[in-house]
């Protein structure tokens, strides 16, 4: 289906030499975007060595007793533990559910690793657990299997978790980058930036008129009712750290695709749009962690955002753009004023610590 | 096939009460003893809340579009990161496929989750990579997903890895500490209390006139060799953190049995029992990661151990002791000198971040 572009790396593009060589790890390297790739293709992946097809993605699609399964992995180091509108907990289960929903499995087990800090409270694991247990009824998987670290004080940061989950993938569903084509329709299921912006208002001790409260929610009943219209949507990716922006370009990477945004047509909401003015992000890069982006082929476009506007999740649900044969690996934004910018791979992070 | 002990709660035994009701976390409860399991019995199973069967065992069994898999989860903090005979690589990989070995399963992918402290050589990250290659490759699993998160330095430690795993449990399979009953041998695979012993004295620098090497392995291969005199072992665990005897008293709790164990039967080097006497330690209490004990039906168990023994994992392999109808929940010992002792549960942990 797909046609893959010869381009070779278009990392070496996006990522100055300066930042390149460095000796040691820096917070960049975890903000998802293309110093996190390079790290990941340059150094993690050629040491695991001579596994095909390249591991680490954010979910695996593999085989097992006639079952094709998702599997996930997502560690989650947020800071503060607890924020408007979520906590880690949360997060620690709709990171791992969205990523399974969106190889279009249906989530169904997660395991739990937590790593405590020598001094946190234990009211503090109480209510993370809680937090936790509650989001995993909401988005109906259940917390299977577990394990319990703990680490001096001075060597964590209060709880870390790690989340995997498992979820079967029905028959006919095929989503991945590779499947996009030119002529494929661009759709977000509501309003990016919500996230990072509200931990970082929360950790900044920034106050707005508007409160501004994390979009985390779980995503498998958007992505069933997606499904339900057809199962042929081409790739669907929540963009989460690196915002629309990193998920957008990893497809059009992968695709060997160009990809062209109507900037007016992402929806912002405008306390979202202010406070990013006032801090210098753009919505763009900025972090959400219940939201995802929908790449479908033009014939079902309209019936799929009609079905997501149907959906709780999905009601601000919007076509922003389309794939392109011109310029292969490259995301642009027609402006409001008439223009045109690129959208890059973000380098490192806008904001540490975000998930 | 078992029977269940009306016996309410074994850890009130264990654990005295000074150490209960403690407001924050301490590096006991890291250990994998009593502690452990009071933080996940009272506070973490409660938070995650109505969730049935009790989640957070080592491994779960689930099934998925028709399969039965196992599916498991570990954390990995060891210090240093590289010691005699393996790594945190190394631990990773064995450490999850082991879990999954001892539900029966063939383990088949792992996730990988890496928390990288800032400031961490990249080189370090690279040879962290490299060994969990090879590890993998060795156990016949593929790493197939993966993740990597940066926290500021001062909140990590170089490296912590969490690695998931599932694998396909072979129908006829049914490995749980209910379905031990009295009259069943214990089996232990080989030399016990190596790995801590190797961390310890390489942590402390230490040096023996052997040196020491971790017994870190995949215990895969051994359990298809066992499961292939019979599928009707009846439970099987790799007494890592806490060592064996936390392994045996989680069984005898669980199976509502007692276990009696024959202190000289169990195979302890001597240069591991020289430096437990200096170091003050219990090899009954010092974490393997590459043994496992077997509770066997009397009738099988000359088969499954000669089996054991003319596999590589089970050269040293030696019935230990055996499941007794007396004293349920509680584990005793034969000494050499035709007396009796009572192996506690532990407490706390004896030598922090082993694994």
């Amino acid at each position: 289906m797909s046609e893959t572009s010869a381009e070779p790396d278009m990392l070496s593009w996006t990522c100055p030499a300066p930042l390149r060589d460095r000796p040691r790890v820096v917070m960049g390297h975890g903000g998802g975007g293309a110093m996190s790739a390079e790290l990941i293709e340059q150094v993690i992946v050629p040491g695991l060595g001579g596994q095909e097809p390249a591991p680490l993605t954010d979910s695996a699609t593999v085989e097992l007793g006639g079952a094709r399964l998702a599997f996930s992995t997502d560690s989650f180091v947020v800071r503060p533990l607890f924020f408007p509108g979520g906590s880690i907990g949360d997060l620690a289960v709709n990171g791992t559910v969205n990523d399974l929903a969106m190889s279009g499995a249906d989530p169904a087990f997660l395991s739990c690793g937590l790593i405590l800090e020598e001094g946190v409270e234990i009211d503090t694991v109480a209510k993370v657990a809680e937090a936790l247990g509650a989001a995993a009824r909401a988005a109906g998987v259940r917390v299977v299997t577990g394990d319990t670290k703990v680490v001096e004080a001075g060597h964590g940061d209060g709880v870390y978790i790690n989340t995997s989950g498992i979820g079967l993938i029905p028959a006919g569903v095929d989503l991945r980058p590779e499947r996009v084509v030119p002529g494929d329709v661009v759709i977000v299921s509501g309003f990016v930036g919500v996230h990072g912006v509200a931990i970082m208002s929360e950790r900044e001790n920034l106050r707005f008129e508007v409160e501004i409260v994390s979009d985390c929610a779980p995503l498998g009943g958007l992505v069933e009712a997606m499904l339900a219209v057809t199962p042929d949507l081409h790739v669907l990716r929540d963009p989460t750290r690196g915002g629309l922006a990193a998920s957008l370009n990893e497809i059009a990477t992968a695709a060997g695709c160009g990809v062209v945004v109507q900037e007016r047509a992402v929806p912002v909401p405008p306390p979202v749009a202010s406070a990013c003015a006032m801090l210098g992000l753009d919505p763009m890069y900025v972090a959400n962690e219940g939201k995802l982006v929908a790449f479908v082929p033009r014939e079902h476009a309209d019936a799929v955002l009609a079905a997501m506007r149907a959906h709780e999740r999905g009601s601000e649900a919007a076509i922003i753009g389309e794939v392109v044969a011109d310029h292969p690996g490259m995301v642009v934004a027609r402006t409001g004023l008439g223009g045109t910018r690129v959208v890059d791979m973000p380098l490192g992070e806008q904001l540490p610590r975000i998930c």
